[in-house]
């Protein structure tokens, strides 16, 4: 398996460029690449195979080659998970980025034990952030899932809002009719294309009613994954599994 | 949401029954019930609500109410788990519990980069049953997944003859062609009541040739989750999650 990098330029075959910053770093300093190894690099354009041409300290230098198979899935799945104790957070955004997830908005709830203070939220979104990024390239991802935070629900309808084609979908334990596989197989959600989705998932205590009323006038659906009680870590990752499964996105 | 104890006799509505032994302990001691207290008790002929009579030091006395409606899935799947790192396998258990896995087989291979000496078997299985109870508990199970220990691939021959319509399906990054959707939509196998399905998981250095060839020897179908590269311990939850909700069980 190739090691990957990520780049936020377009790259071009038959082009050196040098990899700086924290990519470059991590190339030189933690994964120790030696000259003449093979890498693939994720660009903005897409994925390509390269070669290592020279190593600094702080910089590689890498040749492209031809470009590689895409992996991401074609349906973008956003998991908004709300704030709970760290390494939960970080399991959340290590395995949903395995699995294919887009992006990840955190958020403070009522009922989360954690709660995020403002001077802490650019250092902690920046870790969360690299998590992501680890994740990325170990599952071998076209690009790095983004990591987003909000400090209400209300707060997300602007990113919300901005999302075409978005359907918001709020895991509920106190619903119990609606089931996922239903509300994927509705046939105005079967013939529109390139639909994503935006998976809420509660905090360990469950939402507040008028989180429930905020989802509401957000336009969510409340949905059921069944009867088993499923942790706030664990919820995420089993719907977006299902979803991606249903759209032919884990292997067909 | 009511606490839950799981005991291994069959109980009956208006009996009284005194709950000993580590489940006793664990009411008593760790979750310190009290009198009056309602309870659902997981019993060998069903789940029923149930109020505590008395409590002893290790000991406490539940009377059987009504009973409960059922939570576990219809669809048997088992995760046969490559041996990793403790706290993955701690990790692949809880989460596995949760969604509804019916039993965990756990196997040396010869890439697990951790070895389990003949004498730290019952032990260390021990502890993984102990992972499977509490995530039973919590996630409100009707049964405690069973956690199995085989020191080859070839050790697990006799479990899996032993299971009725079994389909074995193994997870290896070298199949690129047949997915799990493609195979669970097979004619055959949606015409067949309660098929019931066993996952193989590789550790994290993948599974060794000779190991495929036994799985081949053990009636086993290869499979890809697609492009994207699943850790060891994320991979078992993502297909089962799938699986469960192809199969109707994730709340439909």
């Amino acid at each position: 398996m190739m090691r990957r990098v990520f780049v936020s330029d377009a790259v071009s075959t038959g082009q050196t460029v040098w990899v700086g910053g924290d990519d470059g770093h991590h190339l030189s300093r933690v994964l120790r690449v030696n000259t003449g190894e093979s890498l693939s690099v994720a660009a903005s354009n897409g994925v390509f195979a390269a070669i290592v041409k020279a190593v600094t300290k702080e910089a590689v230098a890498v040749t492209i080659g031809e470009p590689q198979s895409r992996h991401d899935a074609q349906t973008a799945i956003y998991v908004i998970q709300a704030l709970a104790k760290g390494d939960k957070i970080d399991t959340v955004i290590q395995k949903g980025t395995e699995v294919g997830v887009a992006g990840f908005v955190l958020v403070q709830t009522m009922r989360s034990v954690v709660q995020l203070a403002p001077n802490k939220v650019e250092q902690r979104t920046a870790r969360w952030q690299k998590v992501a990024t680890e994740a990325a390239s170990q599952s071998q991802r076209d690009k790095v899932p983004r990591v987003m935070y909000y400090n209400s629900l209300d707060a997300i309808g602007g990113w919300l809002a901005a999302q075409a084609n978005l359907r918001l979908l709020v895991l509920d334990e106190q619903e119990q009719t609606i089931g996922l596989k239903q509300l994927l197989n509705e046939p105005e959600i079967r013939t529109e294309q390139r639909q994503s989705y935006a998976i809420a998932v509660g905090p360990e205590g469950g939402w507040a009613d008028a989180e429930r009323q905020a989802w509401r006038r957000l336009g969510a659906t409340c949905i059921t994954l069944g009867p088993r009680i499923l942790r706030t870590e664990t919820a995420g990752l089993v719907a977006a599994s299902a979803i991606l499964y249903e759209c032919d996105e884990l292997g067909g």
